[in-house]
């Protein structure tokens, strides 16, 4: 790579403020704080090593960044193998996958999140451009639909998303996560991509049998129309509906009384909205609304009951219905959604594991954005999309917990099943060899029996004379001479689970 | 999500400095510049789209940062076809994957990286620890071992590594991009484990057909030795090694001129270091510099020689010496290597798409890092580790080159040809459907047409009926009754390659 020369270097690195960097970072360093470059840097790495090893330039901390993670091996395997469940069910789905940036100009993120803006990761300014992590994959997305003039598009993106939360680790909240995201842009027949997405939930989290569910549905336009009608002031909307949105912890006394006494709303209010948002049920309730004196009067309400009346039907058509909860407390957090809205919740507690499953709440959410793609737009042309976000990472905790008991044990020998011990095979494509010159036979298949590799396949003299490998199973200690041709084949059939 | 209050917000986000984030950024809404949140964030979403639309908060700079870019669904389908490839090799090789986050406390990684340090980019403040984006794979990997207490593993790691380089996108070179790294960490028998990196180098580059290659391998016990028996002082050692580095580029009077006049090394130096470092060859020249009556002197030449020596025979015992140069002139940029480096670069130039390719240079490297994990471990033990990245980014962009001139559209055509048309089935798993609630017949096959798509399954009231679906070659105009049961693997069998 061309390098860019020291003095280029120093120019680039000119203090923008106190502190902008590693020369404070260094301060530990003393005198040697404000010269460039820091002094460790200066000699050869056997003489920091060697200083080391002597206890002087040794890394101090020893961890990873709070609310992030390693994984290892075996929670890779696992990982991969819940977020190739996740992308073959979009595929199916005939989205193609895009990648953008995990770099975001500031400004792209900025107003799009409301409260949550603060939770955005900002890169230092190096003389350059404003930058932050990427806090979804869903502006983004809109980002990248206004800068390709992309009207018609279903995509899905798997990767990680960045927030500067609080972290629950044991629960799957982590401050870098993995987001599996599937939308539908473009202008269509009402309800029917809206639709699609609650089928993709639905038939991701069957197929993972993580236990039984409910995906709960609302429409921001009939919250809003709620609040309308129960004479709710607009410029209150948005306090209300994080408010009600904890519906779903806390009871509704409190929530009451966090809207009477935080946000500021009349007693009166707060109990006619009281009446509305602790109803939930299927159409019958989307029938009795659209009946509603009040509601049926407010424009918004009614076109969201319309489209959620036709929502289900699609539903019935899916056969998923029983799974669908029209739920009027049901608020998301994000400031961008302007339809549909929709969450799944795992429901059953057969065991404490899955007990602790519950507790790490919604597996998965989305809704309707209309309007975030305009405000990339340089003529702010609307795009409409809807889409839905799987939450891969609590339900990676919940397979975690799980195997603490063996329960998904199986899932885990797979990843970790398939390996193979090649003896004296330097020239094949070897799973895993030794690193000996000529390491005795008996020691190497000690070595499978402690390390857990099922298979050893020996090639001696005789075997390579005879073009045969002979394969040996570690457990049983049954051995049986294979054709090479016929090998790959007949470890494949033994490794299958 | 728990979520912070505003006024811990606020309290978090004091400036740190002049001009510390959004506050600033937002700079640009005049008096609101120092209020919380920002004024676009005061209110609903709704209000800023309108606002959008009409051309107030409308976002500014559409694009991406600097030296990154957004994958379209064909590039992005190309990319996971490569690293697919790539991955398949390493597990060949018995890696497990491991993943490390992409944030490290900076701590990590300043003092690894020599003069690229200041090429990290660095995240603000934002009342937490001191944050860095990761640079490679190497050192997080290191860490991960010194705090795992890990002192033998065989891993791959695929990922993104961020760079404030200058970027030249249309040679492959981002300041975000791919990393595909196969490490082996642990005492072994000397130059087994780095035989296997040069092994996994000739397979990959061998199966992705990117044209004839070199892989050129050098030791820096072998370069420091040069230098010294030419009357180098070892300060100069690694000022010396990034100019002989360069010889590949231009020539060696220009490297010479550059050692005596900017490295102020002087010129009986540089002229008996040009004697060795513009050689290469085979086990031949190893032997002949084993007898050289200087370099046979130094103990750390003496080493590598020999060390290289006992490489070559490994590498003829794999079959591959014939696609590999001991290149004195190779010496690599970063300091953590302590042995066998090795750079691999493509050698053809068939047309003047191939030749672009040369330009990218090389496609991957690697070498021996035997004090890294020592500088992260408390006691500052040792574990011995070589490793290789594949230069995925630069074989990526050779691979889009050719795919103008429709030389690799197969591989593409591979990726986008699994497409098919569900025709009123709502509830099969459709591959992609009309967003229509009854959509014609006719319309809906010239939508096939129209974007592509090979195959359209009809399923109407008499194929309900028989329980079969009518699959229709869209180019052919062909359609015929296929049962149920039957349908997935026809239409797998259709879309084959």
């Amino acid at each position: 790579m061309l390098r860019l020369g020291p003095i280029a270097a120093a120019a680039r690195r000119l203090p923008a403020g106190p502190c902008p960097g590693p020369l404070c970072l260094a301060g530990s360093r003393g005198s040697f704080a404000r010269s460039w470059p820091p002094a460790g840097d200066r000699r050869p790495l056997f003489r920091q090593v060697r200083a080391a090893a002597a206890g002087g330039e040794r890394v101090r901390v020893l961890k990873t960044p709070k609310g992030t993670r390693d994984h290892p091996p075996a929670q890779t395997a696992l990982r991969d193998r819940l977020l190739s469940a996740v992308v073959s069910c979009f595929k199916r789905h005939g989205a193609a996958a895009i990648d953008t940036p995990v770099l975001e100009l500031r400004e792209t993120l900025m107003g799009k999140y409301g409260e949550d803006t603060k939770l955005i990761y900002e890169l230092q300014d190096q003389g350059g451009e404003l930058l932050a992590l990427r806090y979804d994959l869903t502006v983004p997305f809109a980002r990248y639909l206004a800068m390709n003039k992309v009207t018609n598009m279903k995509r899905y993106h798997v990767a990680k998303v960045y927030r500067r939360d609080n972290p629950a680790t044991t629960r799957g909240r982590y401050r870098e996560f993995y987001q599996c995201d599937f939308d539908i842009a473009g202008q269509f027949d009402p309800m029917i991509p809206d639709a699609e997405c609650l089928k993709i939930v639905h038939e991701i989290l069957s197929d993972l049998q993580l236990g039984d569910f409910i995906i709960k549905v609302n429409d921001r336009r009939i919250l809003n129309g709620v609040f309308a009608v129960c004479g709710v002031p607009e410029s209150k909307f948005i306090p209300a509906c994080s408010t009600v949105d904890k519906l779903d912890k806390v009871p509704w006394e409190e929530v009451r009384s966090e809207m009477v006494g935080e946000k500021g709303l009349s007693p009166e209010a707060a109990d006619r909205i009281g009446e509305y948002v602790q109803l939930h049920g299927g159409l019958d309730l989307i029938e009795r609304l659209l009946q509603d004196p009040k509601l049926s009067q407010n424009k918004l309400a009614k076109e969201g009951l319309g489209d959620m009346k036709l929502l289900f039907e699609y539903l019935t058509l899916f056969g998923i219905t029983e799974k669908i909860s029209f739920d009027l407390s049901l608020a998301r957090g994000l400031d961008y959604y302007t339809g549909v809205i929709f969450e799944a919740v795992l429901l059953h507690q057969e065991n404490e594991h899955v007990e602790e499953a519950v507790s790490v709440g919604s597996v998965a959410g989305g809704g309707r954005y209309d309007g975030l793609v305009g405000m990339f737009d340089p003529k702010g042309r609307k795009v409409p999309c809807v889409g839905v976000s799987i939450g891969i990472e609590r339900i990676f905790s919940i397979l975690e917990q799980r195997l603490e008991v063996g329960d998904a044990g199986s899932a885990l020998g797979k990843a970790l099943g398939s390996k193979i011990l090649f003896i004296r095979s330097l020239q094949l494509h070897s799973a895993e060899m030794l690193y000996k010159k000529d390491p005795k036979l008996l020691k190497q298949l000690q070595y499978c029996e402690d390390t857990g590799i099922p298979l050893a396949a020996i090639v001696g003299e005789q075997e390579l004379a005879d073009r045969v490998v002979k394969l040996r199973d570690v457990a049983t200690r049954e051995q049986v001479d294979i054709p090479r041709e016929k090998l790959i084949d007949e470890i494949r059939r033994r490794l299958e689970p």
